[in-house]
C-alpha cells in the first residue's frame, strides 16, 4: 500500500508539504495541491484517518449514551441528534446504558483514551461525582452531573402543571399517576412533584404508581398495567408516560369503558406513538427536536474551547390536545 | 501527561516491554507486569487508543447504517444489534442513510480510512456495484451487495404467503395491498410477489397501492391513508407493514367500521407498534434478535480473517394472531 513518502516523490514534493495538506495545517502552494491529489489518486492512496486523529487528538466521534434506544422517546432524540452530528462535522457513537450497568462507564473512559471528542449523557444512571471528575466536553439531558457540565432540560414543572390542568378542566376527581422513583437530581422528576401538588391544592384524590425507572420494556408495561387493574381501582383520570397511558387505555377499551367518557387519559413525552391510536392520546409533548439540537449545539462549542459554569438550557413543553380528554375552553 | 517512556522509566523495564504489555502482544514477565500496572497507577497513565489502534489497525468500532433510527423496526434492530456487538468488545456507531444521499457512502469510506473495523448495512440504497469493490467485513441486511458480502436475511417469500393465507382463510374477496417500489435487489420484495401470486390463484381481487421506499415517516403515511380512503374504495381486507396497516385501521374505526367484522387487517414486521393498538394487529413476525445475532456473528468471523462466498443465512418468520382477523382452523 503506497505511504505518504511515495506521494511526495510521485508528486516531486517534500512529505512535510504533503503532511501539510492532509492536515489541513500551514501553507500548500495551488501548484503542489494539484500535484499531490494526481499522486494521490494515481497511486490509490489513502490517508489513515487514524494517524490523523492523533495527530489532532481528535477523532471526530460523539458518544451518545441513553438507556434503550428501542423505546420511541430516544429513538427519536437519537435520530435527531446524529442528523445534527452529521451537519456538523461529527460521528455517533451509541451506548444502550441499560443492558449493563458497567457500559456508561466504559464510554465515559473512551474521552480519556481519546476515541470520542465529547458525550452527550441522556438519563444517566452513574453518581454524579463520577461525572463531575471529567474534564472533558459532556452535555447532560435533563439532569445536573456537575458544574461544568451544561444541561439540555425541559421545563417539567410546567409539563406537570399542564397536565394536571387539562385533568382538573375535564371534571376528574380521582386519578391514577403512574411516577418514577427519584434517582439522583433527575429534573424529569419536577413533573410529579408539581402534578401532586396542584392536584392536592384541587383536593383531587391521586392514586401513586411509582416505577422502576431502569425498566422500559413492553413486559413490564404490561406487568404494571396487569397490577393495577387486579386491584379495581376506581379512578376517571390517568397521568403517565405514553406508553402506559396508552396500556392502559387499551385495558380500559377491553373492559368496555368509553374514553373520554368515562375514563380522562394524559400522557407525557407526546412520541409519534401517541398519534398512532385510536383516540389519540392528549398529550404534553417534550420538545425533542429543540432537545437534539441543543445538545448538540452545546457539545460544539464545549469541544471548540468555550467553558461554561452551571449552565441550563430550559425548553418548554407543548399540551396537544386529543381525543383522550373533552374539549374544554 | 505521563507517557510510555516515563512509565517504562518509573518500572525498571524497557520501552518495549510496556509497549508488549499495553498491545498484549509477545512475553512479559509477571514481575514486570507487576511493576508496570504500578507505574501505570502512580503516573496516572491512560494509554492513547488511537496509538494503539493505529498499531494494531484496528478500531473496535463497527458502523451500523439503517434507512432511519426512529422507525420501530431498526429501532429495535439497532438496540438489539448495539447489545450483541457489546459482548463481542465492539462499539457501534450509528448511520441514519436517509437524511443524506451521500452519508452511505462516506460510512463505507471509513472502512477504508481504518474508522471502522466493519459495516452492518441494514437497506442499503446504493448500487451494488459500490459494495462489490470493497474489500472489507461488510455483512448486508435483506440485500444481496456483492458474492463476498454474506446476506442475513428473512425468508419474505414464506412471510407474503403467511399473509396471503391468513387473509384467504378469513374470506377476504378484495384485498388492498401496499407494496414497496421494487429497488435493487432486496430480497424484501418477495413477500409482495409472492403475495400477489396467491392472490390471483385464489382470484382474489387485489388493489395494489406502490409506496416511496424512501419515506418512512409519519407525514407520508398519512398521506397515503388520505389518499386511499379519498378514492372510496371498497375492501375487507389490508396487508401492509405495521404502519400502515394501523393508519388504516384507525381510519377504518373513524369511519365505524368493526375490525375485523367488516375489514381484516394483516401487517408486516411485528413490531411492538402492533401489540400498542386495540385491538392488537395480527401480523407476520420477522426476528428481528435473529438478524442482529446473525449479522453481528457473521461479522465477527469476516473480521476474524474467514471468508465466505455467496452466503446467506435465512431466518423464517412467524405468524402472530391479534384482533384483526377472526379466528380460522
Amino acid at each position: 500500500m503506497a505511504g505518504i513518502k511515495d506521494v511526495a516523490k510521485r508528486a516531486g514534493v517534500g512529505v512535510a508539504t504533503v503532511s501539510r495538506m492532509l492536515n489541513d495545517s500551514g501553507y500548500v502552494s495551488a501548484d503542489a495541491r494539484v500535484k499531490i491529489e494526481a499522486a494521490m489518486k494515481e497511486l490509490d492512496y489513502t490517508p489513515n484517518e487514524l494517524a490523523r486523529n492523533l495527530y489532532h487528538k481528535k477523532s471526530g466521534i460523539i458518544a451518545v449514551l441513553v438507556p434503550n434506544v428501542s423505546n420511541p422517546f430516544f429513538a427519536e432524540f437519537i435520530d435527531r441528534v446524529e442528523a445534527e452530528l452529521y451537519k456538523a462535522g461529527f460521528k455517533i457513537m451509541l451506548c444502550n446504558t441499560l443492558k449493563d450497568v458497567n457500559a456508561e462507564e466504559e464510554y465515559l473512559d473512551m474521552l480519556n483514551r481519546h476515541i470520542v471528542d465529547g458525550v452527550i449523557s441522556g438519563m444517566s444512571s452513574l453518581d454524579e461525582s463520577i461525572y463531575s471528575k471529567i474534564r472533558k466536553p459532556i452535555v447532560a439531558l435533563d439532569r445536573y452531573l456537575g458544574e461544568n457540565i451544561p444541561v439540555v432540560a425541559v421545563d417539567h414543572k410546567e409539563g406537570g402543571r399542564k397536565a394536571a390542568e387539562v385533568l382538573i378542566a375535564n371534571g376528574c376527581r380521582k386519578v391514577l399517576h403512574f411516577r418514577s422513583a427519584v434517582e439522583g437530581e433527575s429534573l424529569y422528576h419536577d413533573r410529579h412533584m408539581e402534578f401532586q401538588k396542584i392536584m392536592e391544592a384541587h383536593q383531587i384524590e391521586t392514586v401513586c404508581y411509582t416505577l422502576d425507572w431502569r425498566r422500559l420494556d413492553t413486559e413490564y408495561y404490561h406487568q404494571v398495567v396487569n397490577e393495577i387493574f387486579a386491584e379495581n381501582l376506581e379512578f376517571d383520570g390517568v397521568f403517565g408516560v405514553d406508553r402506559l397511558a396508552i396500556e392502559c387505555m387499551n385495558e380500559l377499551i377491553r373492559r368496555h369503558k368509553k374514553i373520554p367518557r368515562d375514563v380522562k387519559i394524559v400522557s407525557y413525552d407526546g412520541t409519534y406513538i401517541t398519534e398512532l391510536v385510536e383516540p389519540k392520546v392528549t398529550t404534553i409533548v417534550q420538545p425533542i427536536d429543540g432537545l437534539a439540537e441543543q445538545s448538540v449545539k452545546l457539545l460544539c462549542e464545549l469541544i471548540d474551547g468555550k467553558k461554561y459554569k452551571n449552565k441550563q438550557v430550559i425548553l418548554r413543553t407543548q399540551l396537544r390536545l386529543g381525543g383522550t380528554t373533552e374539549k374544554t375552553d
